[in-house]
């Protein structure tokens, strides 16, 4: 078992949300409302080309996780069986680590992106941007 | 700007692959071969009812990764303009995180997981898997 690291993540940039406490926030099968993504200035470069229009995967750092969870029932829905967080989209797990797919609606500055839905509260780090792949 | 971190991400498996270098390495609109996800038996638990169909999002640490990189050519087609990375799927980014999404063929063992298709190359950390949203 090669099992290097730990690593280090440093937040490139925050949500900014009026979701302002994890009982607002929907889960992801739900709705979400529209947020700011403000970068982290030294990273402007990195975020040369995206503007309107744009698909994005962004990931962010759930930092009111708790990493020592192993086991959930799913949804928070206690007819599920309990089920092992890495077969779940609950926010508890060892490396709370959260995916969101965004439509960025605007720029509102050379560092901060509009997007249309981020199920994430208010302060979540956000750790990295990717363009979206298409759907097939 | 609030910046908290950084933090600190513990393995939680590796991949097990025929691919060996990073040269070999499809990108990820193309296909990519079938792979083993050997999960640490301390996080065992966290796998509970993963089981052979199920479609997961993996997350990768692409530890080969050039963490100073911030603009790029996607795809190395150096007749696309340089990109910033937060637009691109570039493994050279500040947090070098990937994500794949695989169907699980089969369990090899209580911690082993066969999948169909995962482009990242042997001995590339896995940091964390949740099971994948119906697409639209």
């Amino acid at each position: 078992m090669d099992d290097r690291g730990p690593y280090m993540v440093q937040p490139i940039g925050v949500v900014r949300s009026a979701l302002r406490v994890p009982s607002e926030a929907p889960n992801q099968a739900e709705g979400a409302p529209d947020a700011v993504i403000e970068i982290a200035p030294r990273f402007a470069e990195a975020l040369h080309r995206v503007q309107a229009g744009d698909e994005l995967i962004v990931l962010t750092w759930l930092h009111l996780a708790d990493r020592d969870v192993r086991q959930t029932h799913p949804m928070g829905d206690t007819s599920i069986p309990l089920t092992g967080v890495f077969r779940t989209r609950s926010p508890d797990r060892p490396n709370p680590i959260g995916i969101h797919r965004v439509t960025v609606t605007a720029l509102d500055g050379p560092t901060s992106l509009r997007v249309d839905a981020l199920e994430a509260i208010d302060g979540t780090p956000v750790i990295d941007l990717k363009v979206a792949l298409r759907r097939p």
